[in-house]
């Protein structure tokens, strides 16, 4: 890894490699201070999207809210340019899942001289907050996080069985819902029904459908308490997974025979090669 | 099991042996794929009910969705049929659970010639989804599923505990809120407060029915605080659960020079004395 | 215990010993099938209750009910008297808590010929339920709810410091949101607003009131996030205990010398005394 | 601490120091009487306010609550003046936080005369309740309340990635609701749209605003089922660090002997070697 990045640095001449430091890694004064400028520029922008959105806002700010959104498109257009330019094959960078994250954040703009509305889809640009985490690799978030992504990969087979006994449940009620309360309660249609089936399991409640009859009441009773029941599993999962990762924490030492990992602290010799530790 | 079975298939002709190794087992490659198309038909023929059941839809396409309803109709059939004959004895299966199911998934279609309504019966069809765990036997996805399965049995009984507390206190604060807020305020008979303590009490909260007056919005809050910590403990009963089969996933042997426990289960040599497992 | 039981028998005579042994015991088959019958009884007289708040079915078995529920009466009274009379210290158990909700279960109804209303109180037959327990003595749920009970008392210290910040947090939210929001927005008082915060903390979310203002609503959007952090706390505290007593459940062995408990599955010599175990 | 603590003293007068004594340390009997009683006035206070906003309660009780409310500002003046002249440097006490959250619960009492309404902010008088975690000093509760800050505080870089993709996920849910429903459902812009994912993300669902449409149910229905997965990160985050600490409270000596760990806090001999901890 190390030696093809740094093939990929040489090959960069002098000014594109002080771009590239500074636009894509957070290790230096600068490269930090990007970042940072960078995600307040993203929150900005969005903040701005999301006030446009208002209707009185729009009325008396209309104009400023333009024109500040026109300046953060320039920018980040100049920001997408210089991406582009200290990359050594841009390509590559173009059609990678941030390179299209961050053309289809200006791309609204531009598209909303000729097309009303296309502008919404600016709020795109949230998804480049993602970015905070390279900030954040300098200090022990990124392992924080990747501990976390561990803890719920492990989970996934679990989660996914889960998941299929919640929506077949979701259809069954939802089905039986249709059938007892019927359209004069607004359960006008079975996908109605499991809208309020998954509203009602996963404890939501809004309460634009609810049951109207006695046995509906009852059903609903029921299954508000199998819900109950149900929320303790994606919890106990996560849960276990984590202890079990804290517990894997502990384990540090490398076996100098077999060159090995994941021994207990209390581990003595190599588990699996027997030598002394 | 293996020797039953073995016998059961020798005793099966020639194509039945294939029919059956097709249908019923998972294993061989035709086995898989049979299994996916079957679940995808599944998957289709739910939905196929699930729409014929927004008025707007049927209006437009009802008569689509009649014949894609008869098509996998006659497919579940046919496929019945083969189950039937691909067995050796057919009445253990047409009364197994499954066997249960599948007729169930067909009949409401043919009841529908004669009664209207009828074949809203067909998302009884979901149930036949179960067999999805089937084809995951390959993979460790059953191995998930018997964890989660352990785990929940094992907390049954404590579960079972919790429950009627749970009920107890949903018939009690029901007949309470029944008596202070009366009628007039929704609160139209016991079973009524009833379905609005365990609404409150699993946090679902319609907001169809809610107390006005200022004792009842008073017990509410305390109910809902209670609420709170109940619904800590199913949770803290799985999670504990969990961990605690996840404990014993890692210890199983025992070394044979120094008896000592605890090893972990891809552990070769004792982490004690280093001898060999 | 033993002994001062033992004690008690034996001052009873022949007819009062057999019939203490039925109804106040569960060892013994006639003893067990007293208590199922007695459960089934409370449920079915709570039922009959519950019933008779409706309405509708008020009106049409109105006659049968009021029977049924002097019937259940009748026989409760008569079970009390026995009770009464098969115990050394008749007075002890009166007073006893089993004994005030037994008297407290049939009064209503004499109550009811004086004064209307009065029987809705016999909803606190329920709490006759809590006798199920004693049933299920003789089978290990006792034994799940004392863990059970153990892991809640050892969290209350931690539960209490949750309880009392949960509790500033409502009283401080629901008074801004009163001052944010304002009479005309349903925010007609603070303990309203209270009722609000608490609402909302909980995520029960009924809608009666909800933050009508641009600054109400943002202020709400931060409460339940906080709600989503603060939602974690009791159920980890409960999850952690129960883990803890799973891990204290795998200690068993007593010392030979100083006849003590509690020693880990891996100690090989007693953790008190340094006696080999 | 303690010789700093000493010199104070030392520096104070007789009666300031005993008049110290009693209002800012709780080890004493009237120290301790002090601090009850100065929380069942802050309670009372508190209550007071609520009631006021009342206004079927100020109509009939109105001009009570005024006297009322008056003596405990009196009383609390009092106490704010003592505490200011039995401190050794008095500006270090009025700068602290319990000092500014002191005198913020009586100014607006005197603000009261010369602005309506200023009195709602007697409400901040909530947070002089912290002080109660100074009684239980005394008890084990600040050692429980120690050990949940701990907890929390080691869990706060998971959190903190967690609550980055919650406000990330709702800003994007809440723009593609506002784009999908529209202003005519009651998502009238993209921040309205954001407070309705969140009400939906953290399961409180007021229904205040709800989907209509039927891609913005489907959608809905996805973001739920998604935020049963995600309710249970902090949970899970929360529990194990809980774990973590059982754990961390029971390990702490070395064997002299063996220089084995993982002995319990009441054990006195190594459990390995059986040698004197």
């Amino acid at each position: 890894m190390t030696d093809s990045k740094d093939n990929n640095n040489q090959k960069l001449s002098g000014w594109r490699l002080k771009i590239h430091e500074i636009i894509f890694e957070a290790d230096t004064f600068w490269g930090k201070t990007f970042d940072v400028v960078l995600l307040i520029g993203i929150l900005l922008s969005v903040l701005i999207v999301c006030l446009e959105s208002v209707v009185e806002i729009r009325a008396k700010y209309g104009h400023i809210l333009k024109i500040a959104e026109w300046t953060f498109t320039i920018m980040f257009t100049a920001e997408y340019l210089a991406r582009v330019l200290s990359v050594v094959r841009p390509s590559k960078y173009i059609f990678s899942f941030f390179g299209l994250i961050d053309i289809l954040s200006i791309i609204p703009t531009y598209l909303g001289i000729f097309f009303a509305g296309a502008h919404t889809l600016l709020v795109l640009r949230i998804f480049r907050l993602i970015r905070v985490f390279r900030i954040f690799k300098l200090v022990r978030y990124v392992g924080e996080a990747k501990q976390l992504g561990m803890a719920l990969r492990a989970s996934w087979a679990k989660i996914s069985v889960f998941l299929i006994v919640v929506i077949s449940l979701s259809v069954l009620m939802g089905s039986l819902m249709y059938l007892i309360e019927g359209r004069e309660n607004g359960f006008t249609s079975i996908p109605k029904g499991i809208y309020w089936a998954v509203v009602t399991l996963t404890t939501v409640g809004y309460g634009d459908i609810a049951p109207q009859t006695v046995i509906g009441q009852t059903l609903a009773t029921i299954i508000m308490i199998m819900g109950y029941g149900i929320i303790a599993v994606p919890t106990g999962i996560v849960s276990s997974e984590l202890v079990k990762s804290h517990k894997k924490e502990i384990t540090t030492q490398v076996c100098h025979h077999c060159a090995r990992e994941g021994h207990d602290i209390d581990a003595e010799f190599c588990k699996f090669c027997g030598s002394k530790l």
